[in-house]
């Protein structure tokens, strides 16, 4: 099936894929005047007295806005704001069908980090969160950092931390099937934006010691002098290329480029390797491939394989469970709290099992829940 | 009935009045596939070869920004952009209920002219249209006619032009009423707000020779020191006080503020006077106070008397019209088109019968065929 093509197909008939539904009828001169004008006055007056309860009484409670500068678009690139909006209304589609959330997709004509920092926040007392999609790095560790500082809103960076969180729990319960320690094992993360970065950040906070990032330039060693403030928080003492990193590693996770990865590569690393190969749609290794190889555990973020690692497992729980708490901000503690609840949706996870298909009813009730209770 | 308290009460229960609506379902891995990932690539890269076909393939079809500073809100005034937020909604409601237009509630955490024009501006790449509503005069001249200039999408204050357009529709079928002649007759625009000064300009552009605009200070004489250009444009050679600009007038337009107007001021008008006191919900004189002093048409902002002049017999045509026709401005032709064709729709204006009722079915068909035909 050509779902490209198919995409294009259904939007040249029917335009954007969400519209705007009313929660009422206005049929009379009395829903006018409840709805609109006078009765609106009423609602408008009581904010204005205290601001907290638009948080009550508007969209507010449960809309988020799904935001993107459109420079770092699917596996396309930097594309732009315009050619960035069907993403951005995708992703709201799922907000709504997975946790009944409310999304408003914008694109904003500027990629400069500060002029996007200023106008999210100017758009702030609209929504009752804000989802960054598709946001370069490093750019967007500062838009973020800036964002959550500023703001009395939840703010996520779904591509850094929606990743991390799936992986966070693919990775606990893959380690459960080759029976590994998270504090003695040596992690091999292999590519070092958005997700690369996040990842590193909330597997060090889960407890696994022994990290090592690799770019396109090989091992991102301490003594390189071309980091970025995002890669020197995760640099090495060590140095060469990915090949060397690899060896006697117990986990590898890509989040680069296709056919990164080889035969040779996975029988230099530890016995019952695991390998999450999550460059979209083409992997950094066929699943197939690195099973002969004897790799013992394998995810991808393809539907047509097992261990489909996929954010669509997270994000959507994720806003409900902030909405419903009224969380200002998104902590650690709520990430390890959210891939935990996923982890514990596989009660017995086997090599082909490690985290639930996207399909699965309930996961977004069961994140939502153990955000909430850590907000 | 305490329409205000009714409005909180059911917000109380479902916070704000719309919602996401999802135009296909996502029950199959074939549907996450096509309206996500990796489906969702395709309209994204055809945007990016043709930027204009977002106007197509996204909710930029059909769907108008409503967007707030918060800085002029009913008659509530400055109670700023979170206060501002329930009126975004309603707006957005009656969008959809009467045009099918998609309507997204924004308000703006700033109430700097530069800085506005420059938010949505950026926003710009979302959306199909924009409404402006509740920024206070001067300000909403000066961002009306910038955003306008810069982008490729129609911009509209409804607060300026849905005003004037319903005001000179009224007019149109008063004079019929009447018998005089939009050349000849003396009117007085009482209030040069954001609604005075557009009903100045429509009335002007329509063929209206003799205006004389009022504000607080008396009479709008171009000698006085204290005007900014929107008052400069519509500034008399005479001088005085709201009652010496009546005398012998034949059209009173009130957008100013309670109990103005009083029998004295009417019986020194022309005979058969026709009086618009629009200041809502009181206006500047009672219907029934109005007609005992000799007044030939009456005409307010109020739902339980006659006349009623209603934006929302306007602005949702509007929208409807200029998105079908893919408008990228709204000149002077579609306004003056779209009052021709609301007064049409009275076929015998009588003193009681002047415009539809706002609940009136088919209003905005027929704006929206008038305005598309004008683009």
């Amino acid at each position: 099936m050509d779902y490209e093509q198919r995409s294009v197909d259904i939007r040249t008939k029917s335009g954007g894929q969400i519209y705007t539904g009313l929660k009422a009828e206005l049929s009379t001169q009395e829903d006018l005047a409840t709805y609109y004008s006078p009765g609106i006055a009423g609602p408008c007056r009581v904010i204005a007295t205290d601001p907290q309860r638009s948080k009550e009484l508007t969209q507010r409670r449960n809309t988020v806005a799904v935001i993107s500068d459109g420079s770092a678009v699917l596996g396309l690139g930097n594309i732009g704001p315009t050619a960035a909006l069907p993403v951005m209304e995708g992703k709201c589609m799922l907000l709504k069908h997975f946790a009944d959330v409310d999304g408003v997709p914008i694109v904003l004509d500027t990629q400069d980090t500060d002029e996007i920092i200023e106008t999210i926040t100017r758009l702030a007392p609209s929504f009752g969160g804000i989802n960054l999609e598709d946001i370069a790095a490093p750019r967007c560790f500062e838009i973020e950092a800036a964002l959550s500082e500023r703001l009395d809103i939840p703010v996520f960076h779904d591509d850094q931390h929606g990743t991390a969180i799936v992986v966070l729990a693919a990775l606990e319960n893959a380690l459960k099937v080759v029976g590994k320690d998270k504090t003695k094992i040596k992690v091999v993360i292999v590519g070092a934006g958005a997700a690369g970065i996040a990842i590193a950040q909330l597997l060090s906070d889960w407890g696994v010691v022994n990290l090592t990032l690799v770019d396109s330039k090989g091992v991102v060693s301490c003594d390189r002098a071309d980091l970025h403030q995002s890669k020197l928080n995760f640099c090495s003492v060590k140095t060469g290329d990915l090949e060397s990193a690899l060896i006697g590693s117990d986990v590898f996770v890509g989040v680069s480029k296709p056919e990164l990865l080889n035969t040779e590569m996975i029988q230099a690393m530890a016995e019952k390797a695991i390998i999450f190969a999550l460059s979209n749609p083409n992997p950094e290794i066929r699943p197939e491939t690195a099973l002969a190889a004897g790799a013992a555990v394998v995810a991808t973020g393809r539907s047509d394989y097992p261990n489909q690692i996929n954010n669509v497992l997270v994000f959507p729980g994720i806003f409900r469970g902030l909405l419903d708490a009224g969380a200002t901000t998104v902590n650690t503690q709520i990430k390890l709290a959210a891939a935990a609840a996923l982890a514990g949706l596989v009660t017995n996870p086997t090599t082909d099992k490690i985290v639930p298909s996207p399909l699965q009813a309930g996961v977004s009730d069961v994140i939502a829940t153990a955000v909430a209770q850590n907000v």
